[in-house]
């Protein structure tokens, strides 16, 4: 038996499991059904997601709508939705998506209980989770019973390359991508091979006509909204992760990707670069609004890096406890002269740039190297340490952090246990990990 | 009075000088004569160069050549000059240019005796020194009297640019180009300010047709053969220096050029950078020769130090003694991790570059960033002198100078007293110096 099969046979519902499931979510919807009816509210529950389209995993969440009328106003959907979903659970917990929403736990079951309102394909959507149900129709009428588990692989697959989830801070594959990859290619060793020989952009179906439209690395037409990217989230190192992933199960062995075959990496301290950690304290908000401010942060302090001549070479994000950004450079230490770069002499300029820098305090110059002037003056900051401090006050590092930026930290981790796990994190990288 | 003036008064000869140089010359010229009577030679001394058309300095050489006959083989002409011009000097020295030449001493005067052919304009020439005398009646007949001393203010401030001279070691303005631009353009004013307000390549005569025959940054059509750029040998530095010369003659003020405004330097020990000085034994051989190959010596050390990681950031070349080469770097000394970038996983090499990478010592990876992977390997060499020694074996430094790379010798001027002139004088440059 191939890894493949192996993992599915771990992760595929028992029949045990579906009626266990089976159990919890049906007394739900009456209770929903009961719920709006003695209130006469025209809406009516709905099961969504993977286990609605027979695709789930072992011990997965469950996905409930309740659809409402259009004649209902937000907020008055929002706040029956809310209503009714705490009318189910004993610890009903509220989240936020595109509305509020709840979540609850039955027997170690995850139950996200959403509101929306009901649309029939092709109406103009209100909101976004509006469209989940058609999704799900359109899945259940078109994916056939042995297709489910290619699906079911398929995921697992992506779970194993690290590029499953839209998520932000996955920006991989959603579920509802890996269902319609089967339906378009019928099995998960024809979405490898495609992946496999895939060159640039995804763009499906083959052929669109929507290759301008979307300009991101993946194009997925969504078949219930031709002007929707399903694959919009899908960043391009995922796209490049699911391509190699693919390619190195068809071509090179499955070993290679489910067991570490890497052998073992050299002692981080014997590189004798500069590695240091970046840490702010982290504010409580979702991922989807916390994350592209993390990638920003890290963005800023790369391009202070950069620009002080300290060669970072590489990154590593970790938003487990606080906000921590590792980065590592090649220099800790930049000399205390920079050779700055003056204009062309064939322009204006060129004067003020003498005159500027003649009698002024400095190393060398101005003098000419082929049609440029040069001059070497004094480095502002010729330490990591003092070249962020200094810097990072004039850069935005995302509305949600700015306040932080008198918190920062600045280690080496080879010398702060404290950070070890980052460190070890950021040091055992190995595709696909 | 200004300084360009203040110059011209002290190098313009006096008429004493003139009577004293008339003194040396004419014996010269009427020996020559002589020997060529006694024995049926059909030749004619003429003197040319800078005395011969009064655009001389102070000083200056004289340059007398012996048009032979086109009737006689080059041998024979390039022996009867040999033999003419060590019956003129006590102690003849030979040199070569194209032909063997003599170069002797008369009271104090320089005096080169050089073989050529006698040719008219628009002759086929059978050698370029051939070409001279041409070029010596063309400014006769061109130059007016005042336009004399405008030709010496012109070379006085090229020379305190230091772009004065075609040597290869300068690549600057020839005294025949300096006497082109005033012909052309009237005065020394006009000169400057012709060069003061040019963008880009000097194309003479404006407009000129040859701008994509010749494709040097100065172009200046030799009125005496139209196929020939008389400025061929002015590099773009030469070129870039007379035109902020200029400018800043014109628009700054005249002191900027010739008194040291530049203030003072800080101290070189300051800098914290990694200079080097890279010397090898000089062979005997011209400028002509030499200097080229010196330059790709410089070039192959600095691509060795680029591909190193060391970031060079200048670099001064001095052949007074050996051949010596500075290069500043930013780092003596570099990590032992450096990041390898891998093939795109679009390519079919992805897969040999995993398979190549994996199980291999390194630090890490491979990994994917964006769509290409990458891998931190052990660098091969760490210090500057290491990584040279190790990679010049493999390039070519020059035919004259590839047998003395066993015999390269690096070393730290701030550590080596014996190396503080080329220190010096790589520390101090200023503009125009």
């Amino acid at each position: 038996m191939n890894y493949i099969d192996q993992l599915l046979l771990e992760n595929r519902p028992t029949p045990d499991d579906d009626k266990r499931y089976l159990s919890i979510v049906e007394p739900i919807l009456e209770k929903i059904r009961k719920f709006c009816n003695s209130k006469g509210i025209d809406a009516d529950p709905i099961v969504v997601g993977s286990y609605a389209k027979g695709t789930n995993l072992k011990n997965g969440d469950v996905d409930i709508f309740i659809r409402f009328d259009r004649k209902y106003k937000t907020q008055y959907m929002e706040k029956m939705g809310l209503e009714i979903g705490r009318s189910l659970f004993k610890e009903p917990v509220e989240k936020y998506a595109e509305h509020p929403y709840i979540m609850g736990n039955v027997d170690g079951v995850k139950i996200d209980i959403v509101p929306c309102y009901r649309i029939n394909p092709g109406e103009k959507k209100i909101s976004s989770v509006d469209r989940t149900p058609l999704h799900s129709e359109y899945v259940k009428e078109n994916l056939t019973e042995d297709g489910k588990d290619e699906v079911r692989k398929l995921k697992l697959f992506f779970k194993v390359l690290n590029i499953y989830g839209s998520q932000v801070t996955v920006s991989g594959f959603s579920g509802y991508i890996c269902e319609l990859l089967i339906i378009q290619m019928g099995t998960f060793e024809s979405v490898c091979s495609y992946f496999s020989g895939l060159h640039g952009r995804m763009i499906l179906p083959p052929g669109s006509k929507y290759t301008d439209k979307f300009t991101s690395p993946a194009v997925l037409i969504d078949p219930c909204d031709s002007d929707r990217n399903a694959a919009a989230a899908v960043s391009l190192q995922s796209l490049s992760t699911a391509k190699l992933g693919c390619r190195i199960f068809l071509k090179m062995g499955q070993e290679y990707i489910f067991e570490n075959k890497g052998g073992k990496f050299l002692n981080v301290e014997e590189r004798n670069t500069a590695i240091r950690v970046f840490s702010i304290p982290k504010p409580d908000l979702i991922d989807d609004i916390l994350y592209p401010q993390v990638v920003k942060f890290r963005d800023v302090i790369i391009g202070i890096l950069n620009q002080g001549g300290f060669q970072p070479t590489s990154s590593y994000i970790d938003t487990e406890k606080d906000i921590s950004v590792l980065i590592e450079c090649d220099h800790a230490i930049v000399p205390n002269m920079v050779i700055h770069q003056g204009p062309s002499v064939d322009f204006e300029n060129a004067l003020d740039f003498m005159k500027k820098w003649t009698g002024i305090e400095r190393f060398s110059g101005p003098y000419i190297v082929g049609d440029r002037l040069y001059v070497g003056v004094k480095r502002e900051c010729v330490t990591i340490e003092s070249c962020v401090r200094k810097n990072i006050e004039t850069f935005d590092i995302g509305k949600n952090l700015n306040k932080y930026k008198d918190e920062l930290e600045i280690t080496d981790p080879l010398r702060t246990p404290a950070n070890s796990t980052i460190l070890k994190k950021y040091t055992s990288r190995y595709f696909p990990k």
